[in-house]
């Protein structure tokens, strides 16, 4: 029973059979191979966008700050909300990869940044002259690091905030497939149609060993990615194990159809949570994350019971049981009927 | 005929294989996966050094850079040759991951640094107190980027150097195992035995799809590292198909075996060349990658015969027959008898 | 009726004669200036501290953030107010010089960071492992950027709290005077007594043309002091005209005579805004630098009639004459007491 | 008897005067004091460039690391000689204001890069794909730290070598005025109508307390430089005092009248030294700077008799009387020519 996060998974076997095919002979390095050539066209064609850059790197962080560092100048700040995961948990990188932006962190509704908080987060800075940071790119996660989705809606109403400053917009898509699948659009819909300029594409989460794909929809706004990707030292001497990964991943919708299977897995989770009495599920999330409040005693009995998951708040295994406790529920694609009902019969008790 | 690099060949299957075992359920991310464990063993008994701190990358250029940042401050300068992977090829990677350091580059002969060249370097920084880069790290690459072996009393010398000015040495080891076979000696000796304090263990030149060894032999140089391998988006969160690259690579003496295929290639095809009177092979190269000086009209004719593999001083297929230009032919571990001797046959006319 | 900043006065006559004292003859450069002899003797007289090191820059901006890089690394974050002037005023210098160090902001209260509010800030952080930055230094400044002072004890209770994890402490400085006076104390006791590590002592704003004082009680502190400072161009050939300004300044208390000039002038403005019904001073500041509320129709008065200062919150000469709109007024050493009655005389009408 | 650096002598009393008249009274900060509108009408008019971008900052690193800042990517290389300022004495402050950019070392005669020695560095680099450094400024010292000078023609072949390739063309001139003075041209004919795009104009070695001018010939190139300046913390809050001195240095061509002085004496050495059958002069240095071999005997009876210059290539008081040795002296503008004889004087003994 292991829910505490989607990077604990295997990869689906059809990613590993696309390693061992491209493993065959001799391929051009450094991007050059022919199984990229596939992967930029399906993701452009994913996406309806048959200018659009794209660039393969192996971790979620390196997508957001690589992408971050061409949009971003070092005397600039992006805007992005309090929680999010280039704030909380990239150890600095995306001040490194920029030269020294700022993080300008806006309050949130639900793990979303609203475009009250983002227009008034925009509208302090750039008041100073040159004393203050100027103001930077907007960055949104979708899915949200809470769990929640922002409607397609919500993100044309953030980048209308940004294009009222002139900033570009990068959307975090570390679970894109997870926000898409739960919202029903297209990949089109979810981004440049609303206004976002580059994406983290991501699919490490979602299947794959370590693989996410860079999208810039302005090929402009591309320019100096590969130096950026070349000197932070992403790019892949063996680049076709990367393509290979993607190319799996986007074949025949498995990406499409992993991320139903992890929200079924996280909606069934979330059904079972919510007719539990003790316990209160936080902000009512339609993909395959989910926060839950729940005495000590419930933790504890699912954690003894075998289950893998974080609990925030407190020791579990320390404290009076009646006090609340919040634990994290992530499913990943992998995650099977019997397991959610196992967590769910542990807390019952 | 695939010559063009090391990096253009296939994983082997046993790597393959372990990749598929590692790929069963659940694991624990980011470098706390069990087999992650095994391979920090195995490392230290390869190394004979008990206390080493071990570390997986997956890119030679993080190797290198991230060993280099925690080594070098930003106001020092790294020795290091004049054709150095880190100053010709990483595309100011080690600038960046430095904090901005500079490089020094030191002649060489047969593109090793001699014990004298590196000393009048040396010697010829920290001569103007503040205003000048302080003496930072030395860095050697084994094998060269020339496809020459520094002896193990090489490495002894030029350390002895370092010490002699209190400077880590850190050894570039993109080619560890070829220079490793080719000297019939241990890894312990070949690095801490002989003054070395860090090293980049390449494994994806040599029959992996992407993994590194970042060895410290003094736990305390790296104590920053993990800070730095996180910021700089270089750890991975599903790090078990690192692990388990590295852990098949070094079952078995498998590393060992490729290296020698390969290095056997590289001397079949030394060999070969040496007969051919028109033909200079630069450098007398003991492993796997060397140079040599032909004439136009004969890379021509094994160029349109299908082989691949750089040249150098000017475009093989326009100007004098004669004129004679620089091939680089580069080995990997399943480069076969077959296509070495057609590469020959081609050669020769 | 300049009241815009402390740094658009004048300097002080005597600064300006140890200007022309210092320009006879040749002076070693660099800082080997037999006058910087004599700073740093009186700094650690006056500090009381003969250990201490002793740099001097030009600029506010350039004493913080090269302090800030010795203290803190680039994976670390500082905690500072969310109106300091490292965070609001600095174009992220901050974060340049440290190398990507991020800045966690902290609730104030009087613009002053609480033992409370500080300690659930680095409560916070550290939380994740690699993937969150880790606690770096606290900054302190004093008097705040509202023109409110730290008591001594304010001080060593945020000291205090840094202590209980292991960080060092600065105090920004900028107007290090003007506190000290209004407090009372000594110099030690508002400092390393208290449990700072490192100062940037301010010149600038109080009578000299631009010189700060880099201050460490602990020596090993700034061993990586004079390199930052070089490679941030900020090492002055021709130092010996810092050396005499600073000197100057220290000279029969000329500093502290100047601050009580400029703290009289600033509470000659308090005592006669508090006695205008419409007006709210805001925070009690005792020192030269005060904020304060008062209807557009009185501003707009003020400016009009020739005084200099920023209003917040709107524009004086567009609106509703009784909306409030916040003024800031500083006082610098040469303010005088006319101007100060001239001003009140405009805001009373 | 100072001949160890042009900047361990005076300011000139006009300027002084100017300091002392610019200290009435408030002034706005940052560079928005009225003395600052004059200097920037006065540099424009001086290089025959209306369009020009003027900033002043205190140092002369500053001055170059900002520009380069400017004109240099992360990624690329910037060519200067291998004896270059920038590369010797400024501590990696390149480095790190470029964010990490390489230097690429040219060959010099006489101190000055050749364009065959340009071209052949610049088409050695961006050979590599994204793998090498791109190719970036080319930085050309005027008069080079040996004391020669490039000749109009000299600085118009190495920008049309720079031009050749799309690059940019920085020129230090720390050490300007010396330089324009011994080719008696004007300061257009030495910088853009030669193809210079922007200059490090130097007051501090010539009379001035610290103050250069970055000049930029093309305003979109100093599109990013106040914001790199003020995070760089080299944006001066009483910004006047830079103003004022470059104002004097520039008023009735003092800074002319100076430089003249400095060369005089420079050339007043040259011919006594000359004239010493014992000693050769490097490089017929036309300015103010000159580096002499002579023995050891000369530089010790020199040294004793309380001359004060640098001594390279051994102990001036240690070792055989006859071993050559070099000696660097250089003549600021307030250098008399009774200091010069006596240290003719000295020298013959």
């Amino acid at each position: 029973m292991f829910f505490a996060s989607d990077n604990g998974g295997p990869a689906h076997s059809q990613v590993m059979q696309a390693l061992l095919d491209a493993n065959a002979g001799y391929a051009s390095a450094y991007g050059a191979d022919p199984i990229m050539e596939t992967v930029r066209r399906r993701i452009r064609d994913v996406f309806e966008a048959p200018q659009a850059e794209v660039f393969l790197v192996a971790t979620g962080t390196a997508a957001n700050v690589l992408i971050l560092g061409t949009l971003c100048q070092p005397w600039q700040t992006v805007f992005c909300s309090t929680m999010s995961h280039i704030q909380e948990d990239e150890c600095n990188a995306p001040e490194f990869f920029t030269g020294g932006a700022k993080l300008t962190l806006v309050e949130t509704e639900q793990a979303r940044m609203t475009p009250d908080t983002l227009r008034r987060a925009i509208e302090a800075e750039e008041t100073r002259g040159v004393h203050g940071p100027q103001r930077g790119p907007v960055s949104i996660t979708q899915a949200t690091e809470k769990g929640t989705v922002h409607r397609v809606e919500d993100i044309r109403a953030l980048s209308a905030v940004a294009r009222d400053y002139g900033l570009k917009v990068h959307l975090d898509g570390a679970r894109f497939a997870n926000a898409l699948v739960a919202l029903d659009c297209t990949p089109a819909e979810m981004t440049w149609k609303a206004g976002v300029d580059a994406v983290s594409f991501g699919g490490t989460k979602n299947g794959a060993l370590g693989v996410e794909a860079c999208v810039f929809f302005n090929p402009e706004d591309a320019a100096s990615f590969p130096f950026r990707r070349k000197r932070g030292a992403h790019l892949f001497s063996k680049h076709r194990y990367l393509s290979a990964q993607m190319n799996a991943y986007l074949t025949d919708d498995l990406w499409l159809d992993m991320a139903r299977s992890a929200n079924a897995a996280g909606q069934r989770l979330l059904r079972g949570l919510q007719q539990m009495p003790d316990v209160t599920v936080l902000h009512e999330p339609p993909a395959n994350l989910l926060f839950f409040d729940a005495p000590r005693s419930m933790h504890r009995r699912a954690l003894d019971g075998g289950a893998l998951y974080y609990v925030m708040g407190g020791d579990p295994h320390d404290g009076p049981d009646d006090e609340m406790l919040t634990g994290r529920l992530v499913c990943d694609w992998s995650c099977e009927d019997a397991a959610v009902d196992e967590l769910l019969g542990l807390l019952r008790g």
